[in-house]
């Protein structure tokens, strides 16, 4: 048995914090399993490292940010080594840069390109536990740090994972697993026994904290299970799989909602087939990412209406680049409005269930809640609404789904 | 013209001082100096992660000490790199495993080995500016990170200048300068303009902390000039470089003195040939330093007394040593004494002055300070004393050999 166990900074808060984690490690390697473990940085380190960046430089190289920020990681790495040390185990950490963690340069958000699991696995083999530091890695051809972006820790869990070919990968948390919805907002919230990766994946992209939707495509890719757990309590979590062809699918499996979006409106833009790339092009040229695009035409079919959400912190600049580029799109007025969230419902199941759809739009409207905007996809159903409504929408949607029955 | 620039923890305790190093980098660099600097870990930062290496197991592998405890210079060395960037220069930081810096794999306290400076000089020579995280090193044939002791910045900035062939190695550091004695206990001390690397051993070696021995070795090894400067006023600063052959010198340079020794006296101790051996043996196998050692016979000469001083935090470890080896040894007692500091005087000049101790005694008689021991090398003279008269000691020898005078 070879296992994967990820812990993040909540779980490493403290020395007192990752003395459980160090017992939790003891208990599994002392049963004889081959244990490989993906650390963060204490809760709130990260954060106040890359404060430090933020004001040591407005335009900041993110080379520099990469060597700042993944220190973190590397103090935790090594005093869990110690820890279990400390508990007779043989342990070592291990950094991005002698992993063999390769990754493309895009630093601050790079990817990972190969991981040569060999000298982790032969380390493994002598009973070693290989402590590693999680949201790092390395650039061989320049020879410098990068990480993996905000939550890259659960990524380089999974590809370690996969490439020491671990039979699960452990992803220890805060909370207790997968959810129905956010417990915080709805208390009827259930825990989730299975989920498959599809859903997860829309679970995460579209507001579920628990992991970062990278680490579920690519643990869907190479079919790594994923196993969410308590570091807290001693509870059988999630565990986040290939869909189960057999199982009675319940049509919803969850809800989900992000309040850190923004709609924008385009107003008066001379009709023609190009319009979109026009407004688009010079938004994804700054790499902004735009979501649930609508485009409407006026009466007279001549001018049109181009509305769409972006992330919330990219609203100033979207709105520069657009009023830059005025003359060039052509458009009467912009308007923005960050007073929006997104409410989505995720399930496999709702491709046969029809009324999956007329369900929510009925339920949404028994409480007034406006719909300012749709997005579906296969398996997700996302509204745009008033940001006051979230709670509201949240509760009465997981009673319509009756996602409280087990 | 190169330089390497070293600034210290008081230097970089904050972003405000960081952004002050800044300054002072950037103005050396737009003048076309080729800059390299070398920067410790923000104050307090190494004594943190010190304590937590220490609270996370007892015995702890240095190996996992490194790993953590060069995470404070990995930030400082990004931060100072962002600085510089943010004021226009190209810069970027070097950690020591990507510079090349190879030392021996004695954790905790490794050895620079060899520094293939020719990336970094490289680098300098397009014109950008080198900031290098202090302390560390990389043993190549185990990947893993060392560290070099505490105070090791000093000594990765000799052994740069020297790797890359600098001009001068400038140590940037909270004090002014090297000065005659401590100016917190004797407010007559004078700022010495330029000292020997010979003298400057001395004086790193009997408690003067401004500069690590080590670093002071390597220099003069490699007569490399050191100069000692405020990261804080803009004033000369003292000069460390090989003896003035014409010079006039004064007969005593510098008062140091340290409190961190204990005296331990093994009494009656059955006289032979053999007895440094049996004492200093086992001690000295236990890298435990021995100095001061002085032996005593009895008057019928069948015993004989051995009393030697050792650094204050061993004194538990060699006591119990002692009365482990007891019956080897062969003694009756044991008694330690940590109430005593070491006073030394410090000159090449003395060499050819033969009237310099006898000023020490007469000075210390004179104020009725008891001598318990003394050693004398060629270029200084160790006093032991009793600790409470340490300060009153330092100014009637700062007097005696009038170093308040130009």
């Amino acid at each position: 048995m070879r296992i994967v166990m990820k812990f993040g900074g909540t779980s490493l808060s403290s020395l007192e914090h990752i003395s459980r984690v160090a017992e939790l490690v003891y208990s599994k390697a002392a049963k004889g399993c081959e244990t490989c473990v993906v650390v963060s940085a204490m809760a709130g380190v990260t954060n106040q490292l890359v404060d430090y960046v933020k004001r040591s430089s407005k335009v900041y190289d993110a080379r520099e940010y990469d060597t700042v920020v993944s220190a973190g990681e590397q103090v935790t790495a090594g005093l869990l080594a110690l820890m279990l040390q400390q508990r007779g185990l043989e342990a070592r950490s291990w950094l991005g840069w002698q992993a063999g963690i390769k990754t493309s340069d895009t630093h601050g958000r790079a990817r990972i390109s190969s991981i040569d699991g060999s000298r982790l696995v032969a380390y493994l083999e002598t009973g070693g536990v290989a402590v590693m530091a999680g949201f790092q890695g390395h650039h061989p051809e320049t020879n410098r740090i990068t990480t993996l972006g905000r939550g890259g820790s659960d990524t380089s869990a999974v590809a370690l994972a996969i490439a020491i070919d671990s039979d699960s990968c452990d992803i220890y948390t805060d909370v207790e697993g997968v959810y129905t919805t956010d417990p915080r907002i709805v208390p009827q919230a259930k825990k989730l026994k299975k989920i498959s990766y599809e859903e997860m994946l829309e679970m995460a992209s579209l507001g579920s904290k628990v992991l970062q939707a990278r680490s579920v495509e690519l643990a869907m890719k190479y079919a790594m299970p994923i196993r969410v757990l308590s570091s807290f309590k001693d509870t059988l979590g999630t565990l986040i799989t290939s869909e189960d062809k057999d199982m009675e699918k319940k049509s919803v499996v969850g809800v989900t909602t992000t309040k850190d979006e923004a709609q924008i409106t385009v107003i008066g833009i001379l009709d023609a087939p190009s319009i979109a790339a026009k407004v688009f092009s010079p938004i994804g040229d700054a790499k902004i990412n735009v979501d649930m695009i609508v485009q409407s035409t006026s009466r007279d079919g001549r001018v049109a209406d181009v509305t769409f959400t972006i992330a919330e912190n990219d609203l100033d600049r979207t709105l520069a680049i657009l009023n830059a580029k005025r003359d060039v799109i052509g458009f009467e007025d912009v308007h923005a409005d960050s007073n929006v969230a997104k409410v989505s419902i995720v399930g496999i199941g709702m491709r046969c269930h029809t009324e999956v759809a007329h369900t929510m739009f009925k339920t949404l409207a028994s409480k007034n809640i406006n719909i300012k905007s749709i997005s579906t996809s296969e398996i997700k159903i996302s509204v745009l609404i008033e940001r006051d409504y979230v709670e509201l929408a949240l509760r009465s949607l997981h009673d319509a789904y009756k996602l409280d029955e087990e």
